[in-house]
């Protein structure tokens, strides 16, 4: 895989944002390639992977956290309840609300899923120590709060 | 804007890709919405930043960075092109190789564009000291180059 090179470099290296988003495609190819012993597509794999952590979330709720429009995020879960590997059901507080969760024809497939991210992070994160990962978590969560709350 | 909250925080709190991927979401979000005023599509001032930062870039290295495909990169130099903010222009020492630049058309709007981007980016990093940020921007560079070779 190339990493992207620019005369300058240097005043790249000064832009975080830039190199945050670079990590997040690293991350996003690597899934990609792994998953495709998985013959699903990356939009197919990318909501189990997301109901693998976030199982009984609304449809607003992963088309937010999915960054896709709520339309696109319909369309989604239509695909995927209809292959039967996820199902809506409504909020018990609130009918209006669709929740969306994991058949358990998917549970193999969400497994898989997690033991291939769980490879993947761990072998990107081999050569921090325990204390540098949670020096990251930490500086990684004061930018998060900023540009939720500037 | 909402960041996402699961049951499962703790065990999320494990994963960085997560958090990167996280982080990288609410930067374009940012981004998105700062970047209404200019009145572009958010591709066309997505190409114009890269464009900023990558100018005489090959049509492959843009795809490669900004994780679109070849085809669709083409379509919105095509666009770009015809509304006179971008050129192809043949790479000098392999003519198949075609490049793209901004025009002088398109200076007002990528002065603007970095300017925006400045903006938001000081913002996000402005509880981080100079030593933490250099600590992150090492610390991410370790799990670059780990997913780059792994």
């Amino acid at each position: 895989m190339k990493t992207f090179k620019s005369k300058q470099g240097e005043e790249l290296a000064a832009n975080i944002a830039f190199q945050i988003t670079e990590v997040a495609r690293l991350y996003r190819t690597t899934f990609d390639r792994e998953m495709q012993g998985l013959r699903l597509d990356r939009s197919h794999w990318w909501l189990i992977s997301f109901l693998v952590y976030f199982e009984g979330s609304t449809q607003q709720e992963l088309a937010e956290v999915m960054d896709i429009g709520k339309a696109g995020l319909g369309k989604l879960v239509d695909r995927l309840e209809s292959e039967g590997l996820v199902k809506r059901f409504p909020d018990p507080a609130d009918r209006r609300l669709n929740r969306v969760r994991l058949t358990s024809k998917a549970k193999p497939i969400a497994a898989q899923i997690r033991r291939t991210s769980e490879t993947i992070v761990k072998g990107s994160i081999s050569n921090l120590t325990s204390a540098e990962l949670a020096t990251l978590h930490a500086l990684l969560d004061k930018i998060k709060r900023k540009l939720v709350a500037p």
